[in-house]
C-alpha cells in the first residue's frame, strides 16, 4: 500500500528548521512512508543532502517558487501565490502523487487552496477542521474547530456524519458517542441551529448521545467521542482552553521558583512534573484534519516545533492507512442518496 | 451607608448547610453588613439560633414557604413558585429592604424571576451575566456567560456599556480595556453581529481595543479587562476552560500519587502545590452578576461551597458599596439619550 505524504516545508512560523528534522525524523520511525518535501530547492537541497542516500526514493523535493505569508490574505493567496509550496504540496495529493498534505501555513489560505484544488465531496456544503484533545477519560474528537462562522443545522449534521468517520477508523470504535455542544443538557436549551441539529441526529443512523457542555470536552461528566459545534463555538473554546492550560502551567512554574525552598521542592518534584507535562502535552495532539474535501489535509500548528510537526505528520500516516477519506467519501454518498429518498 | 443582602437559603445542591454558615462568617467580617436569610423559617432557626445574640439586628430570617428545584423550567417556577426563597430575596432587593440578592439557585429561574420582579433598565434589551475569571495578569472580567443565546450587534454593544461600568467602578479603572470575543484579530474575521458590534463600539467613548481571541480570557497577549460575546459563546468558552483546569488538576493529583516516590515527592511539594491550587482556586471567583435590571441580583455556582458563596456574598457587599447599579443606571440613561440624538 502506497503511504505518500507531501509536506509544505516552507510553512509555519520556522519554515524547514522545523519541517525538515521531523521530516526526517517521521522517515526513520516508519520504512513505508514516502515524504515529498515541497519549498525552495537552494534551501531544501543542502538540508537533505546527508539524508538522500539514506532514504533514497522515499524523501524527494518538489521545487515551489513562492511561499504563502502567515497573515496572507486567502484570496490574495489563491489569486498570487500559484507557485507556493502550499499550493504545490496540495497539487500532488490532486494528482494522485501524495496521499495526504500536510502543512504549518496559514490556516485560512490553506483552507482556501485545499478546497479550490481539491474541491469538496457531493453532499457537503462546507469543509469543517476536525482535531483531538486530551481528555481525562483518554481523547475526545471536536469539530468544526474555526473553518465556518455561521453553521446551519444541516451544516452541523455533515460535519457528525464526516466526523464519525474519522473517528470510527482511527479510534476502530464501531459507533463513536457523537454530542452535540450546548449551554445545557436540557433538550429546551440552546439556539435554534442546535436543536434543529439535535432532531437531525437523533433520526439518523448515528450514536447521538444529546447535548454536551464545554467542559465534557476535556473532564465532563459525559463520555463523548465526537463533539459538534460551529466554528466560530469550537474555535474560542480551543483557544480558551489553550489560555486556561498556559495560565495554570504559568502558575504551576512561579510557585516552584519562588524561593530557594520551592525551588528544591521542584528538583525533588521534577520527574513527576515532567511525566505530568508529557501526558498533557499539546504537542503531541498537533494536527488538525479538513474534511469534506476530495483529498486529506492536515493543518498543523503555526508555531508547531519539531516534536509537533512530527504529530501532525503522523496523523496524516494514520489517517491514510484507515483510508479515511475513501471512507467518509462512501458514507457521504450513502447518507445523501439516503437521505433525498425521503 | 445601607448595606443589606438578602440571601436564598434555599437555593443552589446544599442549601443552608452552605448558606447560613457562609452567610455568618460574612457578618464576621464585616461589621457594617446586615443580611437577611430567606427560606423555611422551621429549617433556619435552629441553624440561627446561637448566632441571633451576637449579631443583633444585622441578622434577619424571611420566612419563604417554598422553593425552586435546581431542575425547574423556569416559567414554572415564576408560575408556581411565588412563595420561594428565591422570589422572596429578588422582591426584597425590589422592595428597598434589601440593597442586593445572592442565590445559588436554578440559573434559568433566578433569571427570569429577576427579570420579572426586578424589570429591565430603560434603553437595556436583554439582561446579561458578567462574571470574573483568573488571567496571568491578575483577572478579567466576561459576559454575556450564558443568559442570551443569540445577540445583535445591539446587544453586544449594550452589554460593553454595562460592563465597562462594573468594572470601572469595582476595578476602580478609569478606562477599562474592552475586547470583542472573535475567531482571530483581523477586521475581516468574524461573524456579521460580531463584525457590526466592533463598529458600534469603535464609534463610541469606550476603550475598545479590538478583537481578541479565546486564549486571552486566562493568556493571551492581548491585555484585556473586559471581553464581550454573547451568552452561547460565553458560557461553552467558561465550561471549556473549568474544563481544562479539571483535567490538568486530575492529570496533576495522577502523576504525585502513582508510587511511594512519586508520594514522598508530593509531601515535599505540598505547600507549593497548596499555594498554587489557592492562586487559581475558582471558589475565589464565584460569584456572577446580572446586569441589566434595576436591582442587584449575584447568582453562586450551584455547587459552591462555604468559601465559595461567601465570596458570591462578598461580590454583592462590593457591588452595593460601588454603587455598581446606580452607575450602570445612569450610563445606560445617558448613552441611550445620546444615541438616541444621532
Amino acid at each position: 500500500m502506497s503511504l505518500t505524504i507531501s509536506i509544505d516545508a516552507m510553512g509555519g512560523d520556522f519554515g524547514p528548521s522545523v519541517t525538515v528534522p521531523a521530516a526526517l525524523a517521521c522517515l526513520k520511525e516508519n520504512s513505508a512512508l514516502a515524504l515529498i518535501l515541497v519549498g525552495d530547492e537552494a534551501v531544501l537541497e543542502p538540508l537533505l543532502v546527508q539524508a538522500f542516500p539514506v532514504y533514497g526514493n522515499r524523501l524527494q523535493i518538489q521545487h515551489a517558487s513562492q511561499q504563502v505569508d502567515m497573515d496572507e490574505p486567502p484570496s490574495k493567496a489563491l489569486k498570487n501565490k500559484k507557485d507556493s509550496s502550499m499550493r504545490v504540496a496540495i497539487n500532488l495529493v490532486h494528482q494522485g502523487r501524495a496521499d495526504a498534505c500536510v502543512s504549518a501555513g496559514n490556516t485560512g489560505a490553506l483552507m482556501a487552496t485545499a478546497r479550490f484544488v481539491l474541491k469538496m465531496l457531493n453532499g457537503i456544503d462546507r469543509p469543517a477542521i476536525i482535531s483531538t484533545l486530551p481528555s481525562v477519560y483518554g481523547h475526545t474528537h471536536m469539530m468544526d474547530l474555526g473553518a465556518n462562522v455561521d453553521c446551519t443545522a444541516e451544516h452541523l449534521f455533515q460535519f457528525a456524519v464526516m466526523g464519525n468517520e474519522l473517528v470510527k477508523a482511527i479510534d476502530n470504535i464501531d459507533s463513536p458517542r457523537i454530542g452535540l455542544l450546548n449551554i445545557g443538557e436540557e433538550a429546551m436549551k440552546g439556539n435554534e441551529q442546535v436543536k434543529t441539529a439535535a432532531k437531525l441526529l437523533e433520526n439518523s443512523s448515528l450514536n447521538y448521545i444529546g447535548y454536551v457542555e464545554g467542559n465534557s470536552i476535556n473532564a465532563g461528566n459525559t463520555q463523548v467521542d465526537l463533539i459538534v459545534c460551529d466554528g466560530f463555538v469550537g474555535n474560542v473554546s480551543l483557544k480558551s482552553i489553550e489560555g486556561a492550560a498556559k495560565m495554570i502551567g504559568t502558575t504551576l512554574k512561579q510557585a516552584f521558583s519562588k524561593n530557594w525552598l520551592t525551588k528544591l521542592a521542584a528538583v525533588v518534584a521534577y520527574p513527576v512534573l515532567k511525566s505530568f507535562k508529557q501526558r498533557i502535552d499539546p504537542r503531541l495532539y498537533n494536527g488538525a484534519s479538513f474534511l469534506g474535501l476530495r483529498g486529506l489535509v492536515i493543518k498543523s500548528h503555526g508555531g508547531a516545533d519539531v516534536l509537533a510537526f512530527k504529530t501532525a505528520i503522523k496523523l496524516a500516516e494514520v489517517e491514510v492507512q484507515h483510508n479515511v477519506i475513501q471512507k467518509i467519501t462512501q458514507q457521504v454518498e450513502a447518507s445523501l442518496a439516503q437521505r433525498t429518498l425521503l
